[in-house]
């Protein structure tokens, strides 16, 4: 089995006709979230350190650096795009897998849609396609491979190279071809977590896997057994992996559908723990100083990707339960601004972090968790989450989203651009050109 | 103890005056055989097809692509003559582990030296520091790690970064995430072999690496754990590592006075053969209608990396013991026109290598291989070659090197600047402008 021309011959044999509606829905929310997480993220100042780092070598000014007034190369701004949309970590996650499927796909695409052709509809069936690939590849290695690797840089470039190749309209070995370069490229270690190393990771993949196609479409050759072979992408990335759904059902389901969007701006699996803690805080009116201390329970890969006690900065405060739990008792949120160089150095916010706790329950579903409070006057208050909000079982709404994607925009867009952006999204289905999104997320 | 960083402490801290004479002659010789492999393999269909694909997103036509009338931005630049110079499997090789040192560092280095003052002696001093710092990478993970990875693609990628970085003058602090963000890009695995994206792996090390330091040179930040963390490199690449050695005797041992250089185009694990078939040819006029079979006794990781009996094309050819063998007895040669797709279909090559068979033998050592060659008329003649030409124990000469490059420049550039490129490069030392290299090496 050559999985990586199985996906070729899909790509090229799909059509958007017969993707469920439902389906198409869901890509749609997807592209939003992943736009307003661009604009969001993109002042941060990894951006703007990323951005003067390329400015002497980038080429033509073909395409556009969301929410902001800087235009690049459809490469680069797929990079930088693709940072942008992951520096906040509020960007979507196939939570399977813990992908984040939208920011390689929609970044590479997007670039490519400011260059070429594409009209919205032809912009989602490749993005829905793009998404279905990666998602499959990151299914195959999980979690054998996450410990180690962020799934988003490694299986992440296949599906943007999936995506743009079929926009570039690549025949079937070409396809092949782009998927192989693609997994030449995969790379990315945890290490790098609460660094800018980390988005930089993540936009890579989106520059990568256009790269991937754009050298695909002229011939440059790659091996087919790219995926499955002997030192191919699964046997050296992961200790081991399943590939006995890798290709079944292509066509009949699609992973895009389990797609997540985060109400909370940090790693998802410290979420159940803020939406509990945010709950203490609205029901019993606990604040800060009445706290003597906290205990979480929490999902063992909770403690494991977000354990973090003292975090050094803003990037880092994303992966701490401790710190999640803090912000979101003492601001009742857990968005942008709680995760700052300026929140985490915050005294009260430090304070309170110190009383936070954190203990595994082998019993607890990844999408749960329990906080007890601890108060200086005796009482103890418990809030226990089943299904995080955000989850797959308790999807955020279309009204929430919008809520979202609108905060985001905040300073960046005007209010009235922010509309324009939401709607110009959510018309995508129709849209004559599928660049328009681009265009419509820039001051 | 944070590798990354000592690493960046000796880059700062080193002075080129009291690195050994014999260490910076070797350096001469390894950029000489670099520029001349770059030159050679600058019209391969691979280069062609990878200048094709980057020509719209290329920046501002800021450096030379060796070998051809094209220029681009610095990064291009690096990932386009890092393709060249190993794209014919002709460059030069670190023994202990196979790390082809050149390719990354120089590539970067010479791309930056068009763009900002660098005079010969800074280019070769960056270059020394560069190769020390991948060759140490790699000998901490070798072999654990080469049989999945191309080690020029993941440990080269530092050796970029190292060098480059320390050409734009960055601190000690900015030096290690320029390591660190190299390693967060290290890629490449070893399914790859006889395709295109093979020399793609090789030169997007130099990119890398380049890009690396850009991005470290602007504050960007990376993990100084990167190297030696529970989920960095050296975990998450490779079985085992050993790390005791790693930073010892930085500034008294140098890597690059290990560095070998290729007579025959193709793997170096195939050049013990090829030798002894030349020397079957030589001393006994064998001819291929004369030979009724070939038996090769080769180190057991020749047949490991080069054990394809039928290659379907030029590039996989350099895989091929067998072919290696055949064209050396029939050509006398195995040069950089044996490795072609036609020599591959030639029916007298097809049909000597057929008679070829190659077996293990656990006493050899990588450098040693014996050649049986059975007659038609019943003769058997046997050549056993100790230590191959091109090895440590016995290096090409200066002489047999320049030698080298002429014949690589043969039909690119004229005979006149093919000479001034030698002298070029043989001057390094002094050149008020190192940049003088590339400009050399156009035609």
């Amino acid at each position: 089995m050559e999985i990586a021309r199985e996906f070729a011959r899909y790509l090229v044999a799909s059509r958007l006709d017969v993707v469920p509606q439902s389906v198409r829905h869901e890509a749609v929310r997807s592209v939003l979230n992943w736009a307003g997480c661009a604009v969001g993220g993109s002042r941060h100042e990894a951006i703007n350190r990323a951005l003067a780092a390329i400015a002497p070598i980038s080429g033509p000014a073909q395409a556009s650096v969301l929410g902001r007034t800087e235009r690049t190369d459809i490469a680069h701004a797929a990079l930088i795009n693709g940072m942008s949309a992951h520096v906040l970590d509020f960007d979507d996650t196939h939570l399977r897998t813990l992908l984040h499927p939208s920011v390689p796909v929609a970044s590479a695409l997007l670039a490519l849609a400011e260059r070429q052709p594409m009209t919205g509809a032809d912009f989602l069936h490749a993005f829905i396609l793009g998404i279905e690939i990666e998602c499959r590849i990151a299914n195959a290695i999980y979690f054998a491979h996450n410990t180690d690797w962020y799934v988003t840089g490694t299986a992440g470039v296949c599906g943007a190279a999936a995506a743009t190749g079929k926009s570039l309209g690549l025949d079937e070995g070409r396809l092949a071809c782009a998927i192989g370069i693609a997994c030449a490229q995969a790379a990315g270690m945890r290490e790098m977590a609460g660094t800018m190393t980390k988005s930089f990771i993540h936009g890579r993949a989106a520059q990568n896997g256009l790269l991937a196609a754009l050298l695909a479409g002229q011939g440059f050759t790659s091996a087919e057994s790219a995926l499955e072979g002997k030192h191919g992408f699964f046997a050296v990335m992961a200790q081991r992996c399943d590939l006995s759904q890798i290709v079944s059902g292509l066509g009949e389901t699609f992973e895009i559908a389990l797609n997540t969007y985060k109400p909370y701006a940090c790693g998802v699996v410290a979420h159940p723990v803020i939406e509990a803690c945010i709950r203490l805080r609205e029901a019993h009116g606990v604040r800060a100083d009445d706290v003597e201390s906290i205990t979480l329970e929490v999902h063992p890969k909770a403690l494991e990707l977000a354990g973090i006690k003292t975090p050094p900065s803003g990037l880092k405060s994303k992966w701490s339960l401790y710190h999640s739990a803090a912000v979101a008792l003492v601001d009742g949120a857990a968005g942008e601004h709680q995760y700052t160089d300026a929140r985490v150095h915050d005294p009260v916010v430090a304070t309170l972090r110190g009383r936070v706790v954190a203990q595994p329950n082998l019993q607890f579903a990844e999408v749960e968790a329990r906080a007890t409070c601890r108060l200086k006057d005796g009482r103890s208050l418990t809030q226990h989450i089943d299904k995080v909000i955000g989850s797959s079982e308790r999807p955020m709404s279309d009204r929430a989203l919008e809520e979202k994607v609108a905060g985001l925009c905040e300073g960046i867009l005007s209010p009235q651009r922010a509309r324009a952006l939401i709607a110009t999204c959510r018309a995508l289905p129709t849209l004559a050109a599928a660049g328009s999104v681009a265009r419509a997320a820039v001051p």
